[in-house]
């Protein structure tokens, strides 16, 4: 068993990293306070005799050695970059569970056949720079690390700079780094668990989804002269398709999801109908077919608006990730791991992307979830239990010895 | 009649004072612009013999004697501050179109009983200062001149300090200013008279206004992990009532409006559930008993929606016009004149408000209409005829003759 305290600890030390008046992180990728906390992971784990390897988009790789080296890493990770509003545990507590299990097989003195890794991925949040899910992305091949490099902040600073600046550009090659089997532990970032009462969640699969920019043209005109009748009213227009993007998910229970996040009205006045309306569309589903399905129906449905209202609806898809069913051996050995310690479980698919999805291109994956409270994260009051984060390292501890072997 | 072409070049004369590239005019209230384009007018009033007075909120009266100058002036006026991305028309006309009587008077050495005056009144569009029609709303007592000259600009500047500054802020009491009759001829800022090609609008009344601001508050999640049962999305519940808007408005034809203008989502991020939606409603109708029904069939509506969601909901009304009927007599001064000269004619109820309908709490009023092109206004596009705004101006200067007595 692994030691609760000392992982709590390890968790609320990194968050005064960053810390927020309200209780929650901002450490945004690559910033000063993105190296002060990647030196104080990487200080932890030469303290836990783990070296160290750093690639060219700044992932960094803590091993412990296994008897047999020449064996792929088991390897766990996640990210410590933050929302600008970000908690303590999403993606920290991914990367402290690592370090507690390798701190508690020291203790232990437990030798692993497969040497362990505990990894954090660069920009894993995209809130600073996108694509989100960077540094993994780059490692399994998903982008090149060119494309990755010339991402710009607000301000025109790049990847490529900030990463040399902070000094986390490392000389490995990304992806040139064998891996074996790849677990993930996470805040579920959802209210499943914690509304159905269960400490661990096995996570099958994570969802696909598609990103959309709508935006619907009408015609601009002074709220009071204009008649009802001789309006173009782009917001109109958009509330239906909005409405529709709920509808059509509620049409493919219990995995579809829709939502509508970002709305710009212009030109935005109290007294002008409004002329156009930009906006985002998030659809997914765990079931690829069905998410074709979901993309179909709003598809048709902007082109029964635009003909039934005249007005001009353009709708672009901008972002698609594919479901990631996990490798069934790691979904296994999570279950296997849950059942061994008693605790209680039950399937949980992912709604959120998360690094492994990208570490499942190249190696067997599987993650594991754990109760935050009122299903918040994305939020400085994202909140956690000790005794469920210790609860998921435990299983990961033991998942992780089902792979490497002790 | 007056002289069509002195009146198009006085309005393209003025125009270029804060011209934009777009063939609009940015002339913001009480900016270096603005005393610029009141220096141009004034010195124009004093070469067509006309005197000068300027009250203590900067409304600018320019006064043609009459035979009998203890008989109360014969009133027009309008203003010439502009929107931010306004047009060359709105207001500057109602102003250009009375200098332009005058000098017509002139030319033709007509003597009126009762004097004539053209007046300016400061800040009518409220872009720069809120409130609105600020100039004649502090000269009819709307509200006070202190309140006035305490508004702020974005900058922290004041009214009275900015006032001061272009040399603008004169010695009369506001309201300290006996008027005989008021006509404001203005563009229509809608499409009625263009879609029925009528040349003149004859304004009967300008319509009630309420203005609202709703917040829908439900609970901010991520997109992805959070099951559509569970959430709480306000910008879903948010679209019911902006459509609810419309449907009230047109409840009740042909004057019955309902419009949501502006809308901001929080945290407005492309997945996650909108957490809290803030947005305007624009309510007016000509009828103030519609007006009130129209009140509460939204507070009704929303009512019911906030037990039906269980998400909160508040609506705070932000301001409130009465309608305003004009002075039959000056309605049937407009009417008159149209006929006498023959133009194709209708009524127009004036959907947006104007200086005219505060300068009608103090003496009998009227407005005249002419068609802009396409209805549009508060737009760098905003275009009328040549020919449209001559019949306007021949229209006020017959109408004024009327009350005048010539
Ligand atoms: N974990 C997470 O928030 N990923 C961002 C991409 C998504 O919206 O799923
Ligand atoms: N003329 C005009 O745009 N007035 C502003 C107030 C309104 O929306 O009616």
């Amino acid at each position: 068993r692994i030691n609760g305290e000392r992982l709590w600890a390890a968790l609320m030390e990194l968050a005064q990293i960053g810390a927020t008046a309200k209780g929650g992180v901002k450490r945004l990728a690559l910033t000063d306070l993105d190296k002060q906390g990647r030196d104080l992971v990487v200080g932890w784990g030469r303290e836990a005799g783990m070296s160290i390897t750093i690639d060219q988009i700044g992932n960094v790789f803590m091993r412990r050695d296994g008897v047999d080296n020449t064996l792929p890493p088991v390897m766990t990770g996640s990210h410590i970059d933050t929302q600008p509003t970000g908690g303590k545990f999403d993606g920290n507590y991914g990367v402290l569970a690592g370090l507690e299990v390798v701190r508690t097989l020291n203790d232990l003195k437990i030798k692993t056949q497969a040497p362990i890794e505990v990894a954090f991925w660069t920009n894993e949040e995209g809130s600073r720079f996108v694509p989100v899910m960077m540094g993994s992305g780059v490692f399994c091949g998903a982008f090149s690390l060119e494309t990755a490099y010339a991402a710009k902040d607000t301000e025109g600073k790049t990847v490529g700079e900030e990463l040399a600046r902070i000094g986390y550009k490392g000389e490995q090659v990304p992806g040139d780094h064998p891996i074996g089997a790849y677990f993930e532990t996470h805040i579920e970032q959802g209210p499943v668990l914690e509304d159905a009462d269960k400490v661990i969640g096995v996570v099958p699969a994570v969802m696909g989804l598609s990103w959309y920019d709508c935006v619907v043209t009408g015609m601009e005109a002074h709220a009071g002269p204009t008649p009802m009748g001789l309006r173009k009213d782009a917001l109109q227009v958009a509330t239906t398709i909005m409405q529709e993007v709920v509808a059509i998910a509620n049409r493919y229970p219990p995995y579809g999801r829709g939502t509508v996040g970002m709305v710009q009205v212009f030109p935005n006045s109290r007294n002008v109908i409004p002329g156009e309306v930009k906006f985002s569309i998030d659809l997914r589903n765990v079931n690829d077919e069905l998410l074709n399905t979901m993309h179909g129906e709003i598809t048709a449905f902007i082109d029964a608006t635009r003909d039934r209202t005249g007005l001009g609806i353009s709708l672009e898809r901008v972002s698609y990730y594919p479901p990631c069913p996990f490798h069934p051996d790691c979904v296994g050995a999570v279950r296997n791991a849950t059942e061994k310690l008693g605790y209680s479980v039950m399937d949980v698919v992912s709604g959120a992307g998360h690094d492994a999805i990208y570490a499942a291109r190249l190696a067997p994956a599987g993650m594991i979830f754990v109760p935050c409270k009122d299903g918040i994260s994305h939020n400085e009051i994202e909140d956690a239990k000790p005794e469920h984060l210790e609860a998921g390292c435990n299983v990961l501890l033991h998942a992780m010895l089902e792979r490497a072997v002790a």
